[in-house]
């Protein structure tokens, strides 16, 4: 295999089994993988529950945990200004030969830059999707068997099912879409 | 009563009974009281229709209209990250002895940054919302009851309920989420 | 008709017939009109798909073949501050003697910063709002028809139905409200 | 004495004798005053050592220790676009009859946007300017005479002359214009 | 001559005779000239003393007074992050087929991006510098003479030279580098 | 040696032989080094010429080719709030034992927050700082002695010394402090 490198991109909240699984078949075709952490500045809120430091933390154990050390792992801050992203990529991100993502505004942009991407589906994913793990978090459900043995363990670690619980409908500190505010 | 600073942080849009009768409680136990007026820079929206300034205003008139004066009111701009939100509050509070809110997810925030928090249940809210009062003023209900009589007299000064029915949808200058724009 | 400067207020997404009717009906009272292009920053979003560019090039081709030259267009970035909206407008846009706009927060911010706004009721939109132009774009009924000919030549000759179908569900890179991201 | 409310805008890095006299000179004339402290998101740096909570400690505990009551203290984080400034201030600041400042261009900003101003010549101030202050607590000079005592007992408290001698060279937390950095 | 757009990138604080003569040779090649207004969001500071608004002003004038019509003026507010720069150009300015500029980093920003450039030199400017102009605004020195007529009036009605007389030390509207604040 | 990871922050413009000697001597004590590039938005201006994705690069070929593997590299922009800039840090990088950095500021902010620091001074650095390599680049001194043979390789690769000497001189893409614009 000639040395090559492949960019996965995601956000990561949290980092579960359809996540690895996608980590090994790119590994499968790149000597090299770097993890983007998507909207890597947001925490503490129902999309986003975890920084991109717990983030960068779970990719770590879970990997490590597989034995797999040709990583490296970068948080990419969204810039909510979608003209200019693929070049916030580019100024964070060494360069690489492939880019892997579920994301069809990832390609978009990537492709209207005139940047070469190559893509695979993700691994069936069903269950296997983060909002369905914090769902699972939020509301009591069964979400361990959905993430890596190393990100449970380190959830508990930092009691990250009970902040999901108490910042599942916060956009801000004072309220929600929903106002459970004032 | 020993010297303390409580702190209680809200976003008052706008200040109603159920804030007035939070405030009374806390000088109850504390000597003085700072008020953080959150999501500072917002106006002109469904959500927040009044500035930090006219926030200013009603808290000032409701408080000095109970004698009350050893208050002070530091408006608190949302920063949208939240791992920063404490460090923020903390550049612009001066040093204080317990936080007062409603708000979850502030009482985690703080409790994660290792401060203490002392925190008592909001006063029973039913009607008492932020949420309610400007629903009322909306669609042309009786608001006036749910708020200090200062604070209704400075609304029709500034021809606040004009405001809200005019800017009760938007989010941006264009439209919002339902879209009447264009 | 004495010499006078009009600004017409919107997001432009995309400039449609409306829009146009509207441009004419301006300049029979004024002498120049100033266009303001609305939440400049954004694109590939469901309600703001086309970059101030693009929504640049369509105005500049509707307006050539109406024989339409005393216009400029002036790209105004959002805010999201409202109570500094005006100022920033003010800063960008030499002054003008009128402002049209079809919505009722941008007069409200005009009248209270003591700006005098004349202002006309849109022509009759039924049909003719950007959202329904988007949501034919997306869905796949007949766009064309509400649109000015350049426009939607232009739109096609940057793959824009494309763009729209595979971005109309994102606010972010990574996913939507709706969640289809991970 | 009738009913009026005076704006004094500084940086007051720190908070000192000049500023205490101006404050006592302004109470003459208006009924309340209100403090605004500008650029108030920085600290620890060379022309702004203070956090805004800080700055907030010292203004109070000078201003109580000469018995003042009739006072309140309003952050006001800098824009850097001159253009929305004097909007976000009046965004921040309750309704004021005059304004207070050394400085020709808040002076300037303020009449361009038609608000009348009133203006008094600082206090002579050789020696009693922040920056005379701030030099003198960098290189061991005789500072505590130039400020309140409250403040000077403050900044002992906090340690505020050895955080000047650390970081009185750095605008960021990596170097400098002199760049003692890498 | 066939159909081609040329922009012209530059901050125009103010437009002179160097900037009329340059926009005036780029129109020998070129059917349609975009002139880019840099750092568009700054005024009032020693460097850049003019809106965005005021310098699309003047533009204006000095052109129609020329009889040039075949041009458009778009403000491009500065990034302070180079590597989006230009795909922040390129989302605001329509299709262009050559850059004409006097700024070795525009130049060097758009060759990385891949752009292809056209550039002239600057026409001689020895005097013909806006910070020439500048300084002799400041210090009382003959500047009518370096700018286009219409230009020199419209700084007159803005009170224009007043204004850089009393803004072109500060940076912030509490001091500059050279400090005459507090 | 127990586990125990260090971070290791600094702006590397570029990653030099102080910088590498530094990193090894951290991992004479450490299992793991995190590597912070500080000011990481930033590149194209003479204190920070180069992208984050470029630095990493950098200490990506240097570190391998000295057969280290075990650090992780973090770009972490710039906040230019102090207040909040630890709080940033720690959201962006996994839990580390032991901070290592050339700046008191850094080593000042971290200790106000509690944060618990070991620090070794930086090797000798005479000739070994960026300031020095970067003023060799751009006036065509000797600077490859000054970094690791895969970094000199690097820069030579993308062309970074011709960067440096275009674009040493500015902050912004129209000018300098010295002007040299227009």
């Amino acid at each position: 295999m000639a040395a090559s490198r492949a960019l996965f991109i995601g956000r990561f909240q949290p980092f579960h089994n359809g996540h690895l699984a996608m980590a090994r078949r790119i590994l499968q075709d790149h000597s090299e993988l770097i993890i983007g952490i998507g909207s890597a500045q947001y925490s503490h809120t129902g999309e986003n529950p975890f920084t991109a430091a717990e983030r960068f933390e779970m990719i770590h154990r879970a990997l490590d945990a597989e034995r797999i050390h040709n990583y490296h792992i970068i948080p990419i801050p969204d810039t909510h200004v979608h003209s200019v992203w693929v070049g916030h990529v580019l100024s964070l991100v060494p360069r690489f030969d492939a880019v892997y993502t579920n994301s069809a505004l990832v390609i978009r942009l990537f492709k209207e830059r005139g940047v070469r991407v190559l893509s695979l589906p993700m691994v069936e994913r069903e269950e296997l999707s983060g909002t369905e793990v914090r769902r699972r978090m939020f509301s009591g459900g069964a979400w361990e068997t959905l993430v890596p043995a190393g990100v449970a363990a380190y959830i508990k670690e930092i009691d990250g099912v009970q902040r999901i619980k108490e910042t599942y409908k916060y956009s801000t500190p004072y309220g929600t879409r929903e106002n459970p505010e004032e």
